[in-house]
Protein backbone atom coordinates (compact mmCIF):
# COMPACT_ATOMS: atom_id res chain seq x y z
CA UNK A 1 0.00 0.00 0.00
CA UNK A 2 1.19 3.26 -1.10
CA UNK A 3 1.59 6.52 1.54
CA UNK A 4 -1.41 8.11 -0.29
CA UNK A 5 -3.55 4.71 0.36
CA UNK A 6 -2.59 4.94 3.89
CA UNK A 7 -3.86 8.82 4.20
CA UNK A 8 -7.00 7.96 1.99
CA UNK A 9 -8.14 5.62 5.15
CA UNK A 10 -6.90 8.09 7.43
CA UNK A 11 -9.28 10.62 5.33
CA UNK A 12 -12.75 7.98 5.88
CA UNK A 13 -11.83 8.01 9.94
CA UNK A 14 -12.10 11.87 9.43
CA UNK A 15 -15.11 12.15 7.08
CA UNK A 16 -17.19 9.69 9.58
CA UNK A 17 -16.78 12.51 12.50
CA UNK A 18 -17.10 15.42 10.36
CA UNK A 19 -19.74 18.08 10.91
CA UNK A 20 -19.69 20.70 7.51
CA UNK A 21 -19.98 22.40 5.72
CA UNK A 22 -18.76 25.88 7.18
CA UNK A 23 -18.99 29.32 5.66
CA UNK A 24 -16.35 30.00 2.82
CA UNK A 25 -14.62 33.41 4.27
CA UNK A 26 -12.29 32.59 7.21
CA UNK A 27 -14.23 33.24 10.37
CA UNK A 28 -10.80 34.87 11.78
CA UNK A 29 -10.42 37.04 9.39
CA UNK A 30 -6.56 35.99 9.13
CA UNK A 31 -4.20 34.59 6.50
CA UNK A 32 -1.02 32.90 7.63
CA UNK A 33 1.67 32.32 5.63
CA UNK A 34 3.61 29.41 6.78
CA UNK A 35 6.81 26.91 5.38
CA UNK A 36 5.92 23.88 3.83
CA UNK A 37 8.15 22.66 6.75
CA UNK A 38 7.03 18.59 8.07
CA UNK A 39 7.21 19.46 11.73
CA UNK A 40 4.67 23.25 11.50
CA UNK A 41 1.56 22.11 12.07
CA UNK A 42 0.25 25.25 11.29
CA UNK A 43 -3.41 24.23 12.60
CA UNK A 44 -1.90 23.04 15.85
CA UNK A 45 0.54 25.80 16.45
CA UNK A 46 -1.96 28.12 16.42
CA UNK A 47 -5.09 26.33 17.95
CA UNK A 48 -6.89 27.00 14.43
CA UNK A 49 -10.11 25.13 13.90
CA UNK A 50 -11.74 24.05 10.73
CA UNK A 51 -12.98 27.01 9.04
CA UNK A 52 -11.10 30.07 10.69
CA UNK A 53 -7.81 30.97 8.56
CA UNK A 54 -6.65 30.76 5.20
CA UNK A 55 -3.46 29.03 4.65
CA UNK A 56 -0.70 29.30 2.65
CA UNK A 57 2.82 27.38 2.59
CA UNK A 58 5.35 27.06 0.53
CA UNK A 59 9.46 26.29 0.92
CA UNK A 60 10.47 28.36 3.41
CA UNK A 61 7.27 30.63 3.69
CA UNK A 62 9.04 32.82 1.60
CA UNK A 63 6.33 36.14 0.03
CA UNK A 64 6.92 35.08 -3.31
CA UNK A 65 4.76 36.53 -6.24
CA UNK A 66 2.26 32.99 -5.81
CA UNK A 67 2.08 34.32 -1.93
CA UNK A 68 0.90 37.57 -2.99
CA UNK A 69 -1.17 36.41 -5.22
CA UNK A 70 -2.97 33.92 -3.06
CA UNK A 71 -2.86 36.67 -0.45
CA UNK A 72 -4.36 39.21 -2.65
CA UNK A 73 -7.45 36.35 -3.45
CA UNK A 74 -7.77 36.18 0.11
CA UNK A 75 -8.12 40.01 1.30
CA UNK A 76 -9.79 41.53 -1.82
CA UNK A 77 -12.34 38.32 -2.50
CA UNK A 78 -12.76 36.67 1.10
CA UNK A 79 -11.88 39.12 3.64
CA UNK A 80 -9.15 38.49 5.66
CA UNK A 81 -7.27 41.33 7.65
CA UNK A 82 -4.46 40.50 8.92
CA UNK A 83 -1.59 38.45 8.23
CA UNK A 84 0.70 35.76 10.25
CA UNK A 85 4.18 34.98 8.77
CA UNK A 86 5.70 31.78 9.93
CA UNK A 87 9.59 30.78 8.98
CA UNK A 88 10.78 28.07 11.96
CA UNK A 89 14.13 26.72 13.16
CA UNK A 90 16.47 24.00 11.69
CA UNK A 91 14.70 25.02 8.01
CA UNK A 92 16.33 23.29 4.93
CA UNK A 93 16.36 26.67 3.07
CA UNK A 94 19.37 28.27 5.50
CA UNK A 95 21.32 24.44 4.35
CA UNK A 96 22.04 25.37 0.66
CA UNK A 97 22.57 28.48 -1.95
CA UNK A 98 20.05 29.26 -5.09
CA UNK A 99 23.37 29.52 -7.29
CA UNK A 100 23.88 25.43 -5.68
CA UNK A 101 20.50 24.36 -5.93
CA UNK A 102 20.07 25.40 -9.67
CA UNK A 103 23.48 24.20 -11.29
CA UNK A 104 22.33 20.88 -9.55
CA UNK A 105 19.23 20.73 -11.91
CA UNK A 106 20.73 22.01 -14.69
CA UNK A 107 23.46 19.10 -13.91
CA UNK A 108 20.56 16.38 -13.89
CA UNK A 109 18.03 17.06 -16.25
CA UNK A 110 20.00 19.88 -18.63
CA UNK A 111 17.67 22.79 -17.76
CA UNK A 112 18.36 25.77 -15.69
CA UNK A 113 14.95 26.59 -13.62
CA UNK A 114 14.19 30.36 -14.67
CA UNK A 115 12.73 31.06 -11.06
CA UNK A 116 14.55 31.73 -7.96
CA UNK A 117 15.22 28.97 -5.25
CA UNK A 118 14.73 31.72 -2.60
CA UNK A 119 16.85 29.86 -0.09
CA UNK A 120 18.17 32.12 2.88
CA UNK A 121 20.94 32.54 5.08
CA UNK A 122 18.92 34.18 8.49
CA UNK A 123 16.10 33.41 9.53
CA UNK A 124 15.08 36.42 11.11
CA UNK A 125 16.61 38.70 7.97
CA UNK A 126 14.18 36.77 5.57
CA UNK A 127 11.25 37.26 8.05
CA UNK A 128 11.90 41.02 7.49
CA UNK A 129 12.34 40.56 3.87
CA UNK A 130 9.12 38.54 3.90
CA UNK A 131 6.98 41.46 5.67
CA UNK A 132 9.11 44.00 3.41
CA UNK A 133 7.78 42.42 0.29
CA UNK A 134 4.30 42.85 1.97
CA UNK A 135 4.59 46.13 2.66
CA UNK A 136 5.88 47.33 -0.59
CA UNK A 137 2.90 45.05 -2.55
CA UNK A 138 0.42 47.46 -4.20
CA UNK A 139 -2.23 44.62 -4.13
CA UNK A 140 -2.72 43.90 -0.67
CA UNK A 141 -4.88 46.68 0.45
CA UNK A 142 -5.08 45.42 4.55
CA UNK A 143 -1.23 46.17 6.14
CA UNK A 144 -1.94 47.35 9.65
CA UNK A 145 -1.56 43.94 11.15
CA UNK A 146 1.53 41.69 9.00
CA UNK A 147 3.59 40.17 12.15
CA UNK A 148 6.22 37.44 11.75
CA UNK A 149 7.39 34.61 13.88
CA UNK A 150 9.88 32.00 14.25
CA UNK A 151 8.97 28.37 15.05
CA UNK A 152 11.01 26.64 17.20
CA UNK A 153 10.75 23.26 16.13
CA UNK A 154 12.39 22.30 19.64
CA UNK A 155 10.19 23.89 21.89
CA UNK A 156 6.95 24.30 19.38
CA UNK A 157 6.95 27.91 20.28
CA UNK A 158 6.32 31.19 18.33
CA UNK A 159 8.86 33.98 18.34
CA UNK A 160 8.23 37.34 17.23
CA UNK A 161 10.75 39.16 14.48
CA UNK A 162 10.63 42.72 15.59
CA UNK B 1 -6.92 42.03 21.38
CA UNK B 2 -5.99 41.18 17.22
CA UNK B 3 -6.89 37.86 16.19
CA UNK B 4 -3.12 37.58 15.77
CA UNK B 5 -2.34 38.08 19.52
CA UNK B 6 -5.32 35.27 20.34
CA UNK B 7 -3.39 32.12 18.46
CA UNK B 8 -0.24 33.69 20.19
CA UNK B 9 -2.03 32.39 23.21
CA UNK B 10 -3.14 29.06 21.42
CA UNK B 11 0.62 28.79 20.87
CA UNK B 12 1.64 28.88 24.43
CA UNK B 13 -0.40 25.62 25.26
CA UNK B 14 0.81 24.21 21.99
CA UNK B 15 3.96 24.55 23.42
CA UNK B 16 3.62 23.26 26.84
CA UNK B 17 2.53 20.07 25.36
CA UNK B 18 5.10 19.74 22.45
CA UNK B 19 7.72 17.09 22.43
CA UNK B 20 10.09 18.00 19.89
CA UNK B 21 12.50 18.23 17.80
CA UNK B 22 11.42 16.02 14.71
CA UNK B 23 13.83 15.00 11.85
CA UNK B 24 14.06 17.22 9.34
CA UNK B 25 13.00 15.04 6.05
CA UNK B 26 9.25 14.03 6.11
CA UNK B 27 8.83 10.69 7.32
CA UNK B 28 6.50 9.47 5.31
CA UNK B 29 8.18 10.68 1.88
CA UNK B 30 5.14 12.54 0.65
CA UNK B 31 4.42 16.27 -0.34
CA UNK B 32 0.75 17.51 -0.11
CA UNK B 33 -0.05 20.33 -2.04
CA UNK B 34 -3.53 21.92 -1.48
CA UNK B 35 -5.74 25.26 -1.45
CA UNK B 36 -5.32 27.56 1.00
CA UNK B 37 -9.08 27.28 2.28
CA UNK B 38 -9.85 27.89 5.55
CA UNK B 39 -12.41 24.67 5.62
CA UNK B 40 -9.69 22.48 4.41
CA UNK B 41 -7.24 20.88 7.39
CA UNK B 42 -4.86 19.05 5.95
CA UNK B 43 -3.54 17.30 8.80
CA UNK B 44 -6.94 16.50 10.35
CA UNK B 45 -8.40 15.61 6.77
CA UNK B 46 -5.40 13.28 6.67
CA UNK B 47 -4.53 12.44 9.47
CA UNK B 48 -0.93 13.65 9.16
CA UNK B 49 1.03 13.72 12.43
CA UNK B 50 3.80 16.50 13.02
CA UNK B 51 6.97 15.92 10.63
CA UNK B 52 5.17 13.01 8.47
CA UNK B 53 4.80 14.89 4.99
CA UNK B 54 5.56 18.53 3.41
CA UNK B 55 2.22 20.48 2.89
CA UNK B 56 2.60 23.62 0.44
CA UNK B 57 -0.60 25.57 -0.20
CA UNK B 58 -2.14 28.22 -2.33
CA UNK B 59 -5.13 29.65 -3.49
CA UNK B 60 -6.89 27.00 -5.57
CA UNK B 61 -4.09 24.48 -5.16
CA UNK B 62 -2.86 25.44 -8.15
CA UNK B 63 0.45 24.02 -9.72
CA UNK B 64 2.04 27.26 -9.98
CA UNK B 65 5.99 27.93 -10.61
CA UNK B 66 6.32 28.51 -6.99
CA UNK B 67 4.48 25.18 -6.24
CA UNK B 68 7.29 23.65 -8.83
CA UNK B 69 9.98 25.70 -6.27
CA UNK B 70 8.76 23.84 -3.38
CA UNK B 71 8.20 20.31 -5.13
CA UNK B 72 11.42 20.36 -6.36
CA UNK B 73 13.03 21.34 -3.01
CA UNK B 74 11.14 18.60 -1.57
CA UNK B 75 11.84 15.85 -3.70
CA UNK B 76 15.33 17.12 -4.38
CA UNK B 77 16.70 18.03 -1.23
CA UNK B 78 14.18 16.46 1.24
CA UNK B 79 13.43 13.02 -0.16
CA UNK B 80 9.61 13.04 -0.72
CA UNK B 81 8.53 10.83 -3.51
CA UNK B 82 5.06 11.04 -3.56
CA UNK B 83 2.36 13.90 -4.63
CA UNK B 84 -1.45 14.62 -3.33
CA UNK B 85 -2.98 17.47 -4.70
CA UNK B 86 -6.09 18.37 -3.12
CA UNK B 87 -8.93 20.77 -4.40
CA UNK B 88 -12.66 21.28 -2.73
CA UNK B 89 -15.87 22.02 -3.57
CA UNK B 90 -17.04 25.51 -2.89
CA UNK B 91 -13.82 26.79 -4.10
CA UNK B 92 -13.75 31.13 -4.27
CA UNK B 93 -11.47 29.99 -7.66
CA UNK B 94 -14.64 28.80 -9.06
CA UNK B 95 -16.12 32.40 -8.28
CA UNK B 96 -14.54 34.42 -10.74
CA UNK B 97 -12.23 35.06 -13.51
CA UNK B 98 -8.95 36.17 -14.27
CA UNK B 99 -9.70 38.74 -16.19
CA UNK B 100 -12.29 40.52 -13.68
CA UNK B 101 -10.21 40.05 -10.80
CA UNK B 102 -7.07 41.79 -12.64
CA UNK B 103 -9.34 44.27 -13.56
CA UNK B 104 -10.91 45.41 -10.56
CA UNK B 105 -7.55 45.38 -9.14
CA UNK B 106 -6.04 48.11 -11.97
CA UNK B 107 -9.35 49.75 -10.86
CA UNK B 108 -8.57 50.37 -7.51
CA UNK B 109 -4.65 50.50 -7.22
CA UNK B 110 -3.86 51.98 -10.97
CA UNK B 111 -1.62 48.45 -11.42
CA UNK B 112 -2.27 45.46 -13.32
CA UNK B 113 -0.49 42.40 -11.65
CA UNK B 114 1.50 40.44 -14.32
CA UNK B 115 0.78 37.45 -12.61
CA UNK B 116 -2.29 35.34 -13.58
CA UNK B 117 -5.17 35.20 -10.73
CA UNK B 118 -5.21 31.17 -12.10
CA UNK B 119 -9.12 31.19 -11.60
CA UNK B 120 -11.07 28.01 -12.58
CA UNK B 121 -14.16 27.12 -14.06
CA UNK B 122 -14.16 22.98 -13.54
CA UNK B 123 -12.50 21.43 -10.40
CA UNK B 124 -11.75 17.91 -11.82
CA UNK B 125 -10.19 19.73 -14.83
CA UNK B 126 -8.03 22.16 -13.03
CA UNK B 127 -6.79 18.79 -10.90
CA UNK B 128 -6.13 17.20 -13.81
CA UNK B 129 -4.23 20.50 -15.19
CA UNK B 130 -2.49 20.28 -12.27
CA UNK B 131 -1.29 16.83 -12.69
CA UNK B 132 -0.48 17.55 -16.48
CA UNK B 133 1.66 20.40 -15.08
CA UNK B 134 3.52 18.09 -12.72
CA UNK B 135 4.48 15.91 -15.01
CA UNK B 136 5.76 17.71 -17.68
CA UNK B 137 7.91 19.54 -15.20
CA UNK B 138 11.77 18.80 -16.10
CA UNK B 139 12.60 19.63 -12.57
CA UNK B 140 10.78 17.45 -10.69
CA UNK B 141 12.11 13.77 -10.58
CA UNK B 142 9.52 11.38 -9.25
CA UNK B 143 6.57 11.04 -11.08
CA UNK B 144 5.38 7.46 -10.20
CA UNK B 145 2.85 8.43 -7.74
CA UNK B 146 0.84 11.77 -8.09
CA UNK B 147 -2.39 11.90 -7.46
CA UNK B 148 -5.10 14.31 -7.29
CA UNK B 149 -8.50 14.56 -4.96
CA UNK B 150 -11.56 16.83 -4.82
CA UNK B 151 -12.02 17.02 -0.59
CA UNK B 152 -16.11 17.45 -0.33
CA UNK B 153 -16.49 20.64 2.24
CA UNK B 154 -19.56 19.12 3.32
CA UNK B 155 -18.69 15.38 3.87
CA UNK B 156 -15.28 15.56 4.81
CA UNK B 157 -14.38 13.27 2.38
CA UNK B 158 -11.43 13.32 -0.38
CA UNK B 159 -12.86 11.93 -3.78
CA UNK B 160 -9.93 10.82 -6.33
CA UNK B 161 -9.95 12.83 -10.15
CA UNK B 162 -9.26 10.07 -12.60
Amino acid sequence: MSVTDGLLENNAGYAAEFSGPLPLPPAKHVAVLACMDARLNVYGALGLGEGEAHVIRNAGGVVTEDAIRSLAISQRLLGTEEIVLIHHTDCGMLTFTDDEFKKSIQEDVGVKPAWAAEAFGDLEADVRQSIARIRTSPFLPRKDSVRGFVFDVATGKLNEVS
